[in-house]
């Protein structure tokens, strides 16, 4: 019997999100989450202009739905020297019918020019949680570091190929998943968020 | 006998700003202006990440180049929601190949879903003047408006088909030259400039 939904259809997304939660939620368990698709929830019109308000429209929406805590995320590579863009236009940023190599050929094509101390960037995700009553936590994670100038690496996805965290010398795309959600924007948000999943579901 | 250096290589753009300084500036003649292209200066490389430091940049390299107070501009649009991108990067949003096509098509495509609410932007333009023994004025103008849903009007050139000033309905695509130079942000930069421009010729 579900006891939480998460708001994707992706089921890697899913179990990458319980991954992060497991150990921090020891009375949950894997079988009282469900996706936005195993629950066949609608999905809304994400237009927000901010991560937060992205993330706030996918859990109310899903809350609302099935009458469940939601649990959704937003999320994104802010540059610098753009002003946090691409921010939540990340996923389209070569227009909506592009894709994630489309979208990282651009970015680099546009910071062309730019000098390495100017290439300061951050991966950002704001994660929200909506009761069916009307409680709302929203919590954001960043994990700092540059864009570089060449695709490095296979694993990941969107902009990981072409970002060094601080600290580093490789891109997420060279890191492995467990070694990413230590670090990652994603498991910062999703751990903050933990203990409001917990407080809920008692 | 030229008095002062404009960094630009495009005669109409020299024009341009000779509207806007011709009334301001009565002691000087238009013969006594001239561009980076009649002087045969050398273009820098623009790499900035500000429009006054971009300005500035070629200001001082013409001034160097040449033994003229040089005049030079940098300007873009800003919007909002992108948190000032597309910036310094507005010639080549869509890349370093693509041209004002492209580089309006992908912005209207990443905004797609934007509400209106969220479609403000300005025109941006800094001016700067360099005189051979190293002083140096920066001048900001600003055209605040916002991003329309479609291109209208043939006039102008790069996003102003798209862009709608505060308090007008028409795209500067739309305006005569006269009445866009009478609120552009380039009108606002160079009349702000030419009192700097009347001392240093003095």
């Amino acid at each position: 019997m579900a006891r939480l939904a998460i708001a994707t259809r992706n089921a890697h997304k899913v179990d990458e999100i319980w991954a992060i939660l497991e150990s921090l939620l020891p009375h949950l368990h894997r079988d009282e989450v469900a996706s936005a698709l195993d629950l066949d929830a609608p999905s809304p019109v994400e237009d927000g202009v901010t991560f937060e308000a992205n993330a706030l429209i996918k859990a109310r929406e899903l809350a609302a739905s099935t009458g469940l805590p939601a649990l959704a995320d937003d999320s994104g590579i802010a540059v610098d020297v753009l002003g946090g863009s691409p921010g939540v236009f990340s996923a389209r940023w070569a227009g909506a019918h592009g894709g994630d190599a489309a979208n990282l050929a651009l970015l680099l094509d546009q910071l062309g020019d730019v000098p390495d101390e100017h290439r300061g960037a951050a991966f950002v995700c704001a994660a929200a949680l909506v009761t069916p009553d009307g409680r709302e936590f929203v919590e954001v994670g960043r994990m700092p570091g540059r864009v570089v100038r060449e695709s490095r690496g296979a694993g990941g996805f969107g902009y990981d190929p072409i970002f060094v965290p601080d600290g580093y010398d490789v891109t997420t795309a060279e890191l492995s998943p467990e070694d990413k959600n230590a670090i990652s924007h994603r498991g910062a948000a999703f751990r903050a968020m933990a203990p409001h999943v917990a407080a809920v579901l008692t």
